[in-house]
């Protein structure tokens, strides 16, 4: 699988990052992290280049990273500060470094080209900066699925009828239309509105955080792709009364889930969730109640995902290998998203 | 590995299929089964064209199965029937669909081309239908190990001694002939008479049930292997002085162990066993204590088979592999066993 | 991975080896062990030639081992000495047979061509029957570690700083040279005197068996590696005073730690350790003790070289395959180590 290396990918949230080494897997490279003493989050690569031991089983010494075999230290740009036994620094004594950025109590990492990882691309979204929202981190779901089908998942509004019922979908909306576009800078947008439909599982159940809807509502889904590995689900519901639009979506129950994607290998990625919410804004209690509502519909998706990647992986029978594929209306979401990857991996090809 | 298709297999005993679905996987294929209302076992290709999510992890509506990603639904012929958010049917949209045939509670597949699907070709055994013998369906017993090498040891007298001291063979037998020989219509036959020996541990266990022998017995052993994958084990015992011949073994204690191998795919075989004896006719005890019984020396079987799978996967070194395999006397039974389904692979892949 | 087969290695400590039939993997062959009822140990090849099933799988029958399957049975210089239902003995029934060795509670296994297996040829120290010295053998140590990895440890006194900070090594030796050198013979020794420091961690652990400095302490070690798989490393200290050199050895506290690799297959290898000591010769407490002071440094080799043997098997990044590894001042040792592997592996290609 080959993966876009020219962009910024989530490595974790700021609390996952200490003076502790910690080490993760990004489009099938090691990594390993560790704050420096004023607090940068520094990732270098995994792997001492003298016998291959990982620098996570090695140790910090100030904000020099020590090999835990022969004691060979990189700095935190990754170029070599000792080496046991002799004065002279071999040429070859260095290990990749990775740009990160931080922000949101979100760290980024950039794994592509050093001289390209501008911060100004890094992703965002004026509502985590806006007083009349609340944002809430969720815990990091690991799929044992590659990225483009848990994108494929995030492309999709149709799918919450059949694989969530009880949490995010319902039966009206099964066959209601879809819409798909992708933007001038290459966002995929997929969205739906449900109009005048009983409030879906998860706006019932946050009725003790003051979300109480006395009949039918509209609902909308926006699910937005930044291309390639960032979604936000934009959606909401307001009583019909309301005649919401989509410019006055604030005056309704809002809810942005964001899903930041990071491809681990060709066959796992880590999704780590985050909502922002405009309800109930200092009440403490709801950021985690959400997680568990939201929690039920994602252990729904990974036994669809992880199952779709056994299939993928299976060998095709010769009379299988012979068919084609079935393309359905709903699929309009993902078909752009996915060939939006395959020219973004094109570009970086002819680029190298 | 090569199979043969164009054969009934053995999908479970009745009592496994029921209106929840169920999976197996079969000569390298996933399948789902489920019954319809009207209790007919249909079985499917478990594998939706769509997103390729097995159809075994949505749901029936009514006789249809419908996919659990998006509701993609199929007849029960594999015709889909339903593509929620459009009224076009895709002319891709279908899966393949399996012939089955139930009779004396055991379901039966056919693997290989549907128009060739004839139910005169299932086996039956007269004594199935017989007041004077009862039948007894065992556990399916799952063996890491290739169809062909479970098919070895159901052409086999001769390890009983050897593999089965205790329950199924004795000193006595250990270096008597074989007969093999292939019917006309490609059935396997190996056999054996030991005469005047002590009744083996299995005959002895069954004293509780009016099997009691005062002295040393006579006893037969045929292994009818009807190719590719059912074997009839027709064995039994009877007093010296009867003077038991072959066609009066009614006379004598008789019992038919029947083995339906199921290839699950290149090195895993499921093999349900069922027995049907001439003694014990009403005690509903006795199926489940020959059960046991047996279990004792299927269990040694199951450590030889798995023994030589992985064997087999093993890479040989340069030197093993310039030596030829030891072929010796009682190897007759298996080699026609293998010759015959060398010819049938052959047949299938001239036809094709 | 090419093995030497022309070499003595390790099959195990005399203790391993009863008349129960016992089987280990060694430079990727499977063997079965078993004693002779005049005690000598008999390795064969665990395979059938028949079906195939491992021999061990089988039982004895007084010399001669008897195939669990159908009875084929060998003698203990692996040639076929009854096929339970003929007469005649097949020219290819046999095992192929390896020549074995005992001495000091060590059996040795001969890999290569039976007419090589020189006993003259198997590795002995003298002190092993030296009255001033005591022997102790202690627990097997296997790694999921290639031998070479395995290897490149035991020619390599600079590691322990790093990885032993509290048993083996100390800070004060982290930047001292290291001598190496082949003999003529081929052997690796890599040596380093670390003069006027205190003790490391495992003599300050011995003083409940005499041990006592009371100050700082000369300290040497020698890691002798006889290629291709027994390193001797000779290591002790002597009170500053002593003014203690290479020859005056064994007025020191003077230790041998002998570590007989037996490469399992390409990537494990069993390390059989023993120490040999020149002090509390008749404390029987004292050989255990000294097992679990190493073991706690053995524990900490286990996860670098397991590590490091992971890292060897990813699939390296385009960019990493153009990096050349590092070579560092101390890995001289380890460098002739395997260049003296790779004439050997050459000279038997050439020869066979």
């Amino acid at each position: 699988m080959q993966f876009i290396h020219n962009s910024w990918y989530v490595a974790g949230w700021s609390k996952e990052f200490t003076r502790e080494l910690s080490k993760a897997t990004i489009l099938g490279e090691n990594i390993v992290f560790y704050r420096t003493e004023a607090g940068t989050v520094t990732a270098l690569e995994d792997r001492c280049p003298h016998k291959l031991l990982p620098l996570s089983e090695g140790r910090l010494i100030g904000d020099d990273l020590q090999c835990g075999y022969h004691g060979v230290t990189f700095g935190c740009d990754g170029k070599c500060v000792r080496v046991p036994g002799q004065s002279v620094l071999p040429k070859s004594a260095w290990v990749r470094h990775f740009p990160t950025f931080e922000r949101h109590n979100i760290v980024w990492i950039w794994m592509g080209d050093e001289g390209k990882a501008d911060e100004s691309l890094v992703f965002d979204l004026p509502e985590l900066s806006s007083p009349d929202y609340a944002p809430h981190q969720g815990n990091p779901l690991p799929y044992a699925s590659n990225y483009l089908n848990v994108a494929d998942n995030l492309c999709d509004p149709a799918h919450v009828s059949f694989v969530h019922p009880t949490t995010l979908g319902n039966p009206e909306m099964e066959d209601l239309p879809i819409d798909s576009e992708m933007t001038g800078d290459g966002t995929v947008i997929t969205s739906r509105w449900t109009r005048d439909t009983p409030p879906v599982g998860v706006f019932q159940g946050l009725s003790g955080f003051g979300v109480n809807f006395r009949g039918n509502v509209d609902r909308w889904q926006y699910y937005i792709m930044n291309v390639p590995c960032v979604a936000v689900i934009d959606f909401g519901s307001a009583e019909v009364s309301q005649e919401i639009t989509y410019d006055r979506r604030a005056e309704g129950v809002h809810i942005y889930a964001i899903h930041f994607l990071t491809p681990v290998d060709e066959f796992r990625t880590i999704d780590r969730w985050m909502h922002v919410r405009n309800f109930a804004l200092q009440d403490k209690a709801v950021g985690g109640a959400m997680n568990d509502l939201f929690n039920v519909a994602f252990a729904e998706d990974k036994v669809i995902l992880e199952a779709i990647q056994i299939e993928e992986r299976r060998p095709r029978s010769a009379e299988q290998e012979q068919r084609r594929p079935l393309r359905i209306a709903i699929d309009k979401g993902s078909n752009l998203y996915r060939r939006r990857i395959d020219e973004l991996i094109k570009q970086e090809q002819v680029n190298d």
